[in-house]
């Protein structure tokens, strides 16, 4: 059986680096069939690269092929590299507080199909979603979170995802992680922030954006990182408002924003098509 | 002939106001064609209209209905009130400095019919563009900055203007009018700024947005007040870019939006489209 | 208590129509929050008007409102009227086939509070969506229908709604409703159509649009009639697709935009915004 | 001195392509800065890649390094391929008839150093648009077409331009160019339709729009063919519209919509992204 793999690698861009990759893929038996690169600058820039190829089943391993990546090539390229099978399942666990919009949308399209992620476990520090989670046979743990209990809030998280999830989904979670708690999570950690960020950044974005009078709203994706709603962006996307729409409308509209948003960064991230580079990311 | 006239009005809001307003347009003769209102809240809130209608040329002419507008029913309003001749032109002057989209974009679009403007005069901190406008037969004046001469400046730009524009135009201009001249020239002034404010107000936005890696990049226009970038927006808009794009192309794909969002600024102000609510704008 | 009331009229154009509808709003001491008009053409043009009037609670009633109004100004106006309390709740019937996403769509959203109606019953030609709805609390019918049997299922369709519906939602339901059906129905029918219309009307629309090469895919809510995709456009939408995207791809994203633009059609018909103009409509 | 080159390439795909692509270009000394590469099948599909590579001065020369590959690499392939120069200036005819819009754009892009082009020569079949091209310094031929003279004007038009120009631009020319025409030309021909196709092909499509009742209206620039408006699609784009809209407002906007999506379709063939796959195209 065809095995579908992925390479994504992030190095010091220099001469002959594609040429010494895809030889090395074709000489393994690998079939190259999509490839993105992109380069800060040919002469000492920042190179990030991400293959997709085919394996076929009579020939070496996936796992064989990493390992003969890390002898012959990676020693030259320098940099970070990963191979991954496409057919893996991202377990994910979602965090969410009382608006059930993004968190409901996420359990719908990973239903039908549409991501390729497993939703381990549902994080609420509200018990309003336990229902509609257990609907599509999830766990959901309430853990309440005040500002006195919060170190103790984050242990507990970490005790019930350690080692368990790959990807950590913030679906409209109202509290802010901790930096600690962000290091010892281990993986990444996605966010959709109700703006278009770096317009609106913290508190009340729809409110602000009413009072400034402006003429589209937005909402970003990025990953979390200690500094609140500055970490590098994944996706964003506007709608158009008027004056005539209330706060509570600039709310139902970004909602829409919102998810597919959200859905959009789960999905890529999860295809291995973004690539961190400094405050920003290449999205493949 | 028919005469097509408008009537902007902005006042407390209160039981009536549609009703009054049209019945006095009626039993002049005035046949309402079409009518936007806006309140912000039905009592007490700010009320805000603006109609459009007919008068037939055998009847009252604009300037009577204003006088009798006045005298019947504007003290019972309070507020304010304008009546306007739609084929009135609006006289323009337009700012500039060394980029030459948006004061093109606007040169073409009078020439062409599409802006109820006369473009009167154009001012530049720079002699560049003077052979542009010269063949679209408009007066150029180039008038230098610095920080010792600004003020002598904006008095000669007074001394220029002074009386003989109904609106200013900043397009891309790169110098910060002092609150002095916003004051003394009386006139509404509209300007384009390179991003989707609020973020990435002042100086350097394609920079700026580049080194946040944001996936879209706009352009607000906006009135202007002594508060750089902080005026009522009346118009917003964006374009998707990518990781690949550099500064350059950040650059060139945002003048085509600052171009088109800053000509439906100026036609909207023009059509008296455009209402002022304290920071933000009603556009009917 | 303040009843929020709406008032629809649909009439040949003429001099004092405003004035003569907001006189007597005013005088029966409604007070207009909001109106909207359209004309297609001050001499003889059809006239559109849409107002939003708040009716304290100790003078008349709507209904009285609405006796008064049919006596006193209808025979003026000529055309149509309807007056329409807002907290009123419109009772909808949605069929679908097989695909979920604009059904689960409309049942959240309802049960958000996003949009002003009560789904009453869901009808399907395919048993696969009961146990989703269930999970509602909505009535599910599963009306198998083939090309024998289709005059019998239309009349236990009819049957099962008649009289207890205000609007039937076709939520991607692939069967051709009879212009019979549509008669009897007695009720507005909304279609969404997976395409931009009046391109790739009929089958397989995402399949031609790939075959074709477009750049962007879209969606398309209407009026159902008797002839297939051609009934008045109340809204559409697209979204931009690449040489990349498989056919699967297109769907996926097509799905996207189809429950957006179908939740908006419904919101606005429902708020009394969506006026038919022949052929197309006008949406206030 | 450094030369930007680019390699296009268009063959059946199989293993190994990509290998044997940038290991030649590796072994001559050639660094790939850019490679995107499409395949609608590993096995027997057709593949296409576009690679941006640079190639220091003290190396091969360009032509020397084609010459190389079409006797190296050509042959296993299969296929076509081109080498092409990145600072080479593309020859560009533009055809237009009253409409000054696409046109003057063109123009000013040019001029402002956006477009990698040199206009050579503009071709009407009404001479109203003279005296704005000789503004540009562009040579203008004014050559009349009637149902009776157009055999002739062609031949006219082929005289003109035979073997001096690398593209025709269609900016709103209202004639159909003849199949013969098309293949005597030589070169490929771009059009800019005012309509998302492939809803409105062929005339008026504005009126059309206008009487359907769209709520969005776009433009669509491809290749011409023989077949009107069916021809591969480059890029499209649309713009919103309401009830309101006059189909001289139609016309007003889509204009704008127009000249972007034309920039864009001429750019990118010029940048040789845009590969040709039977009715379809690849935009890199």
């Amino acid at each position: 059986m065809t095995v579908i793999g992925r390479l994504v690698v992030s190095c010091v861009d220099g001469p002959g680096i594609v040429s010494r990759i895809s030889t090395f893929l074709h000489r393994r038996g690998a079939n190259i069939v999509q490839s993105d690169q992109y380069s800060t600058g040919p002469a000492g820039g920042r190179f990030f690269l991400r293959v997709e190829f085919h394996l076929p089943g009579r020939g070496v391993g996936l796992s064989e092929l990493e390992r003969d990546f890390a002898a012959e090539v990676g020693p030259v390229l320098g940099g970070t590299f990963r191979f991954r099978d496409a057919a893996a399942v991202t377990r994910v666990a979602v965090f969410v507080s009382r608006y059930d919009h993004c968190l409901l949308d996420l359990l719908w399209r990973t239903r039908r199909g549409e991501l390729p992620v497993e939703i381990v476990q549902v994080v609420s520090n509200h018990p309003d979603l336990a229902e509609d989670v257990a609907g599509f046979g999830v766990p959901f743990e309430h853990v309440p979170v005040t500002r006195a209990t919060k170190a103790d809030a984050e242990r507990k998280q970490l005790d019930l995802l350690g080692g368990k999830v790959d990807l950590v989904v913030l679906a409209r979670y109202m509290q802010i992680l901790s930096a600690d708690f962000l290091d010892r999570i281990g993986v990444p950690v996605i966010n959709i922030h109700h703006s278009f960020l770096p317009a609106f950044a913290g508190a009340g974005p729809y409110e602000r954006a009413k009072a400034r009078g402006v003429k589209l709203i937005g909402a970003t994706a990025h990953y979390a990182t200690e500094d609140l709603d500055e970490g590098p962006i994944i996706e964003q996307d506007v709608v158009r408002v008027s004056h005539r729409a209330s706060v509570a409308e600039f709310t139902s509209k970004g909602a829409d924003i919102e998810r597919t948003v959200l859905a959009r960064a789960v999905r890529w991230h999860c295809q291995n098509r973004v690539l961190v580079d400094g405050r920003t990311t290449i999205v493949f």
